[in-house]
């Protein structure tokens, strides 16, 4: 592989999404270099106060107070906006743009507010505007929109766009008030002191209209978009369902009529059984609807410093991949590792075991799945007929001890039944697993 | 705009998958031209006997049985390879990407089996060769993996990625015997006459076996993985994953673990609240783990042959994007839509209605709603005190329909509290819903 390309880049802020990308970007170097042959290096950043002490600071003479600093410069040659705000972040960005310089953006205001001008900009400058940042973090649903589902003709997008009013409703749903609810968000911060961006709808109402205009290719305002908060919703409708047996979401739905689109926001009944059903706490998803793929859910992180500048840097990745000749080309395989033993990849078990119902016998079934380092989380027992049938979960251990220690347990003059296992996929801890 | 440069495509194959991508080249046409600047014409297509009859066939000369036709042909720009087999595949596609001649595959076992020639040939000859339909048809992950989490250290893939089997499992837990379940997947054509491939884990492993070659840059052979298939699940564990709130489902995971890579595809528990536990019928899934994002899933059709061609379609449109400059530089905005009115967007509603609890109040309330054209799917009537409480579930309604009903319904004398409508999200038909 040839020498790696050097690209001076400039960050407009400094703040956790900003301080991010430049540490995603230093410990990402090699990756980046091995995926599009260039160095992305950060020569400037632009802050209110370049005095200030910072986490994870960058260079000396790297901060500015100054924005002519680095547009005058004449060396950066890509641009993350990471600054926030519509003004004076627009004209910077556009000024950028125009001189065919290319701009990321993390700004949902600035490009659900500003898009037709900082677009105008970019065809000015023939320079490239992207901003998957802007609609749910980490998710990578703008690429995905304009790369890979051209010619699906998506016509709806369903989403939960919002992380803070998914996490309050599933709070509600396990029985919290809407205030309580609402508290142990701002606790643990999920939502800002002020929430009403969210619990109104209109946070997710700018990422709708943002996801209407790149799926649909007509731009969607945000007045256009229909809006209601949870803010509004009943103890009733969280009981009601639960009988039906839905959950209560926040829902953003865009559709494509004929040639007329409409987009709304609000809290909707979503059977148990849909895509969108099963999105947890501070989490967010998107549903695509097409002719060709029916449909496709991404699900993820909607929110946080490092997704927000992962997906920053997925921007820029792009911008070089999308300019020059070297991304792709490779192939995707650059190093040699190892393989890890059959037996030694570790996870929780399911373990089914039919045994003798007589005095002792549990005692020597844990001693077999303790001296192979197996320890149990769980464990309920059947009585069937003249036996008992143990249903056991473990915590994690290696496949080989967990089939070492089932070997043992055959062997036992108690065993009846052949003894099984099978590994188990469990987000929560599996001490918390119910038995119904 | 200037006019879109032409690109003359061959297919190899011209089964259900050639024929599909030859319909969306055709349709998308203007799509394309639009995001790249570029017009994709189908030219020369690969077939055994050129003379017999086809739907969607192409235009007279296209067809042809002499790979020479289309290696030496000269206008060749792009070559989709939708054949499948091994041999000759591989060594078509390999001289194809040798002359420098991009190529875009389906063909899983030919990436999982011949990856390392095949890249070695698009070195040689400075081509791309994309493959991302040959893991889960619509789903994007190849994609995702190589553009969107460059930096992202991807140290874990979870991945439902054979539908056949998820639909087997499913049917199952719904209390089919797994012969039943399987003659039944076979009728719906989502099982092949021979279904060892599926239900051996052989097909998941092949494409867990080309994830992890993407997801951690090194190559995974086929053998590699460790693979148990469903053939060997009792019917105990579908009821013992019911009673611990879990759902059985074939599992492929692929693990980073230090410098070592560990591959399995069999059998698992997975938690009910897990991401991959609401994967329904014959859709996959695969969830992706890394540093910067935590985790994104992405969940959409496995199999199709549309699906398929969609993916086909996009790696030929990032082929372009990719190697020129027009792909992505312009506003995503290309058309005027117009506005849906508020209220007219459709959707299933629930309703609750509190009443008096007296003969004839149950019909006025149905008049009201069939008086905007707003009809009833289901109707639980809750006695209160001194009241009734309904709760109503509608089929498709404009929101504005509902919304008047509900006005109407406040007007009477009979009503009591204040009703209120909230739409339902599903993906089954509303009839089906339950009340518990």
């Amino acid at each position: 592989m040839s020498a790696p390309v050097d690209v001076p880049v400039a960050l407009l802020g400094y703040g956790t999404v900003g301080s991010a990308v430049h540490r995603l970007l230093e410990d990402g170097a090699e990756d980046i270099a091995r995926a599009t042959g260039h160095r992305l290096r950060v020569v400037r950043a632009l802050v209110r106060d370049p005095g200030r002490e910072r986490e994870h600071a960058p260079a000396h003479g790297v901060l500015t107070g100054d924005f002519r600093r680095i547009v005058d410069d004449g060396g950066v040659a890509l641009v993350a906006e990471v600054m926030g705000g519509v003004e004076p972040t627009g004209e910077y960005v556009a000024e950028l743009l125009r001189r065919g310089i290319p701009v990321v953006t993390a700004n949902k205001q600035l490009v659900a507010r500003h898009g037709p001008e900082l677009f105008e900009a970019a065809a000015e400058g023939g320079a490239q505007l992207r901003f998957e940042a802007s609609v749910c973090a980490a998710i990578p649903v703008i690429k995905l929109l304009r790369e890979s589902l051209v010619v699906t003709n998506v016509h709806r997008v369903l989403g939960i766009v919002n992380g803070t009013t998914n996490f309050v409703l599933g709070e509600m749903e396990a029985g919290s008030t809407y205030a309580d609810a609402l508290a142990e968000a701002q606790r643990l911060g999920y939502a800002e002191a002020d929430p009403t961006e969210d619990v109104s709808g209109l946070d997710a109402a700018a990422k709708m209209a943002i996801l209407a205009t790149v799926a649909f290719g007509s731009r969607v305002a945000l007045e256009g978009v229909e809006v209601a908060g949870i803010d509004a919703l009943r103890d009733e409708h969280v009981a009601a369902a639960r009988a039906l047996e839905m959950r209560v979401k926040l829902v953003g739905e865009a559709v494509l009529v004929g040639e007329r689109v409409g987009v709304r926001v609000g809290p909707a009944f979503v059977d148990a059984h849909h895509p969108l059903a099963s999105i947890e706490g501070a989490f967010n998803a998107v549903m695509l609807q097409g002719d060709a793929i029916r449909e496709l859910t991404l699900e993820g992180p909607g929110a946080g410093g490092t997704e927000t500048a992962s997906a920053i840097v997925a921007d820029l990745v792009s911008v070089l991949g999308a300019s020059e000749a070297g991304f792709l080309r490779d192939d995707p395989v650059w190093r040699s590792l190892g393989a890890l033993p059959h037996g030694e990849l570790p996870s929780p078990y399911y373990l089914r075991l039919e045994v003798e119902d007589r005095a002792g016998v549990l005692a020597r079934l844990a001693q077999e799945l303790a001296s192979e380092g197996v320890s149990v989380a769980r464990l309920v027992q059947q009585p069937g007929d003249g036996h008992a049938v143990l249903h056991v979960v473990t915590h994690e251990a290696p496949a080989g001890r967990v089939e070492a220690a089932l070997r043992a347990i055959r062997a036992l003059p108690e065993s009846r039944g052949d003894a099984s296992a099978l590994p188990v996929v469990s987000s929560r801890g599996v001490e918390e697993l119910g038995w119904t």
